[in-house]
């Protein structure tokens, strides 16, 4: 089937390659779709072998896709993704199809759909579960500009979860609006999803006889005329009633007024096609549910869709995926030693708990969840309630270690504040993929934290230079009455390969001098320490060559800690160094730099600072070096400033 | 009526001076609670005539709150308030009585529950729709303690809006617990509450038939030892069908497996007793719905709800609320202006639009709202879809106004970042309540907005220093191609009488200056300016009679914006003054002393800063003055440091 699959050349479909636009797609007539999407398929799993990108949910809405811009007038209709892992199709179908072979590179396509790339690109949509507001907004735009102007949020089971959606779902039945909201179920976010919606929306599935029946019967009566608008809610609420009888079913959607067809194949686009142009024109806001599969069309990814969420390279052939593997031992990734770490310290300390929004293997803690399955919490994508929970657990003496994404942990800044700083209670937050994150791009990169966290009373903030201080600065997390207790470290691996080091206190608030030096020291925050490093390395052997009567001699110092600042350490730099250099993985504006800056102002110290880290502007994407290089924050580019 | 009920001396009450702690209560017989809950509900009724506070809502839970304590072993058993303002009687009910005159003062009680005030006090709860998910938390840590610990959490219909309560309910589905959901419906936030889940709540309401009928049948049962956990299951699975087809009615908790009992009549306390007796040690999460009214008891509050949430002082007689009038003119509040301003905008920009959090009164949007019902948009308590909806609307064209006290625009921070600022949608984000709010003390102080916001790329951030520079502000934000315009300002009133003057527009990122000086330039944003002012008239003063060979002529600038933040006036100030003060109402790390700080070091300005503002901690609550003087920044104290 593989084979069959990639026999052919990628110029030589049969529609896709006559489709620049949707208005092209418009042209075929319905029988033609299947075509269209079978080769949309092929062109992105082609596409993504060589060039490493979110598969496997591109793949299980590509029906989806076809049918929503063949049924809708798009770019003038709106639709609303929610999270762009899905888009690729969308891509492929709106004018670039022949850029997406830089999807996701420096440079090149977005990794997720964004209004600055293309008109068909209505909102940003990088964060899950915003789809239902955004399209509301616009929704109701379109009501007060007069307009006639269809709009779709187009939103996964796993995002439902998330109360932003919850919470334009709700408005959504108190204000004028006819949007409609396609949930595309396909029973996971990245891992599997959870939670009480997911139980009810598995419940409706059983009953797709009568709503099919439902659908039916409307569609004809609307066919001959007898079904007006006016009508319609009348014999809807018959419906419903002649529904709880017949299903013993109730319906959430309708509960609260928002109209609910479904659920229906999504992986079928002719069914698709017909009942979006049966309900496209109706009133109010309506819920069309479907199902899809995700990895849908590829053996491999339809089998195991959590691997193949984003796989990396693979062969499409033999649907193998590659992992370079030269035999020699490398340095873990972080989120692996927070994972094995977290298992290790849940072993001897019985009060550890973990909390996960939906994110147990991108963080590792499936490691734990795996070995103590009763000890680990997945509460769904939900990031203010994994902190608001693990409050409650820390409040009655459990020790939560709570791990969020930087850039999710946005969305739980007031329960940060609210719900953990306030009461100062015993917790651990640990805020992976911190800093620059590569190739997800600028709604990912995890660049704030340091300085939305900063001004919050009583937290302890620590960042690791490598992962033998992650370990320890869990293990101390974990020590009694620490408080609340953020860990924050970045994507993707370190330096250390023995990394797993006996467990040591580290003394909260104090950082430690890793070279001495003369006139110039630099104060780093996290592994960017590494970068520093080398960066000092370079500049002391280049004024080794270039000027032999003044050789520089520069000390480091890793500040370990945020806040508390350890003011001894910067008294002594304050009086002995006359230049002072910080580096941070993250924004300029209220982060390391500004703290140490402040600590100077405080004490008079005139010294002058150099402050180096992400600059004001939402960073592109690209591999964390090319990245590096642009913000001025690699070896190279420090070493210039140290020069 | 009202007569009756003051005319007996505080200290006459036949029951409430027996009790310092529940366990005083609990040795009553159930007969006797209603004249305990005549007794709480007079105390509260004649403190807060002449101590103010929230009335309305207290009222109302008094009956909720006596029968919690009476069949819950608290502190043992955990009860969790969503929002602090139902909770005054719980304060009087657990060793606070004597205290409760300090409520909201400066050094009493708090005003809000807190666990730093008392055992019984489980968790914070300032903000709302927390409760479900710190509940969870506690349920989840007795599960694992193997405690045998009642959970419970009250939570309000207006609340119940908050995606953070959904996660919670979500959640609360999937994760071992027994906890209790108390949904305290009274149809109300502080304005009506909106949105699907009042319509259903709305809907639930007419079913209590079914239900009481459900809920003795199953007590009959259980009396009779017919009934255990295993066989309840069953029974309720058919009691749902029956329910069904009895009342053509849909249940979304019991859809989300949460058993529902109710509605109930949560002013009868007797009632609520023996239903809380019969559930509470029923396992699995349980809702209990009951209706209360807002104010009860109390014929002004009952029938003006809205007003006597937090009416002021009042005659207790002839329930007159007391509202001091010298019969001069006086500075209007800064809510007022934005309300007056906004509805004078709209009158003349049709594109503009008002979306507010359940808080139409509190931010004055109220005045557009009546005007213009069509085009003002309460999504209910939810500011993270506030904002994004707001995001939707500004995409397609509108121009939103979107008021969030600052405190609470924390649980929007990921919104502006991902649904505004990426995008750079051009909308105005108005944060009331900014700095030191007073008596509300700690949760809501508006300190960290200046800082949070900082590091976001693309914003606008605009505090005024009067009333006139806000409603220019206003203007300017919603002229074209502005961007994501946020502006700041505080709780209370400024000094301008004559406030409603031309509108200008200003140059984006431009402060003023407000008094040319020598040596020392003080920098201020937003309306502590004022502070400023009379600062320097006290130094300036002193130093013409203390040192009149030296006397001092100090320099004013009113930043206006934060960012961008205008590199001119900074360039000058940094050529001209050897010493700098900074004085700002927001959080002193990262806010606008380290904007300076960070532009003085980025070009060698050896410069002598001092930052004055909100120190590390939380503050607590009191007057503003007395809160001012607290973290030395009222006028004598900014004085000091000019001197």
């Amino acid at each position: 089937m593989l084979l069959d699959l990639y026999m052919e050349d990628k110029n030589e479909y049969k529609y896709l390659t006559r489709i620049d636009y949707p208005a092209d797609l418009r042209k075929f007539k319905v029988e033609e779709l299947p075509t269209v999407c079978e080769e949309l398929r092929r062109d992105i799993i082609k596409e993504l072998a060589i060039n490493p990108g979110h598969l496997a949910s591109s793949l299980g809405a590509v029906e989806l896709t076809v049918a929503l811009h063949y049924v809708f007038n798009t770019p003038y209709d709106r639709i609303v993704w929610d999270v762009g892992h899905q888009a690729y199709g969308h891509k492929i179908l709106t004018g670039r199809r022949d850029r997406f072979c830089t999807n996701r590179k420096f440079n090149g396509l977005r990794p997720f759909p964004h209004p600055a790339e293309s008109e068909y690109d209505t909102f940003c949509c990088g964060h899950a579960s915003n789809s239902i507001s955004a399209a509301l907004g616009m929704a109701a735009a379109a009501k007060l500009n007069g307009e006639d102007r269809k709009v779709v949020a187009v939103i996964g089971d796993g995002a439902l979860s998330g109360g932003l959606a919850f919470e334009g779902i709700n408005n959504a039945a108190s204000t004028p609006n006819d949007m409609l909201i396609v949930l595309n179920d396909n029973k996971m976010s990245i891992d599997n999803s959870v939670g009480g919606m997911r139980q009810y929306l598995l419940q409706l599935t059983t009953n797709s006889t009568y709503n099919n029946l439902r659908y039916k019967i409307s569609q004809k009566l609307s066919d001959w005329g007898i079904l007006n608008e006016k009508r319609r809610k009348g014999i809807i609420r018959f419906n419903n009633s002649v529904k709880s009888v017949l299903t013993r079913q109730q319906n959430i959607f309708e509960g609260m007024d928002i109209r609910y067809f479904g659920p229906t194949e999504g992986n079928d686009v002719v069914e698709l096609v017909r009942t979006m142009m049966a309900i496209k024109e109706m009133k109010g806001p309506k819920i069309l549910h479907i199902h899809t599969k995700k990895g849908k069309g590829y053996a491999p990814a339809e089998k195991n869709a959590t691997v193949w969420h984003a796989p990396g390279m693979f062969d499409y052939e033999s649907g193998e995926r590659i992992v370079s593997d030269d035999g020699k031992p490398h340095p873990p990734k972080f989120q692996d030693v927070f994972g094995e770490t977290l298992l290790e310290l849940a072993q001897k300390n019985p009060k550890i708990v973990g909390v996960t929004p939906a994110m147990p293997t991108g963080c590792s803690m499936n490691i734990m969840m795996n070995a103590m399955p009763g000890r680990v919490f997945d509460v769904g994508i939900a990031e203010g309630h994994a902190v608001t929970f693990s409050g409650g657990m820390a409040k009655d003496g459990l020790m939560p270690f709570c791990n969020i994404y930087s850039s999710f942990m946005q969305r739980a800044y007031d329960n940060i504040i609210h719900d953990a700083a306030t009461m100062r209670l015993n917790m651990v937050l640990c805020l992976d993929r911190a800093g620059l994150v590569g190739e997800d791009g600028s709604t990912h990169h995890g660049a704030y934290d340091l300085a939305f966290l900063r001004p919050i009373p009583n937290l302890t903030i620590a960042s690791p230079l490598n992962e033998p201080e992650l370990r320890n600065m869990m293990y101390t997390g974990q020590l009694p009455d620490k408080g609340t207790f953020v860990i924050r470290y970045p994507r993707g691996s370190g330096n250390t390969v023995d990394w797993r080091c006996e467990f040591e206190e580290l003394p909260v608030g104090k950082g430690r001098k890793l070279k001495d030096g003369e006139e110039i020291a630099v104060l780093s925050l996290g592994p960017i320490g590494t970068e520093v490093q080398k960066a000092i390395s370079i500049a002391e052997l280049a004024s080794l060559k270039d000027r032999p009567e003044a050789t520089l001699n520069i000390a480091h110092y890793d500040m370990r800690f945020l806040k508390p600042i350890d003011e001894e350490l910067l008294h002594e730099v304050g009086t002995k160094f006359k230049k002072v250099v910080t580096v941070e993985d993250g924004a300029l504006s209220g982060g390391l730099g500004s703290a140490v800056l402040e600590f100077f102002a405080e004490h008079h110290y005139p010294i002058e600072v150099k402050r180096i880290g992400i600059p004001d502007e939402f960073v592109t994407h690209g591999t964390i070096a090319e990245l590096r290089r642009t913000c001025h924050m690699d070896a190279l580019s420090i070493a210039e400033v140290l020069s």
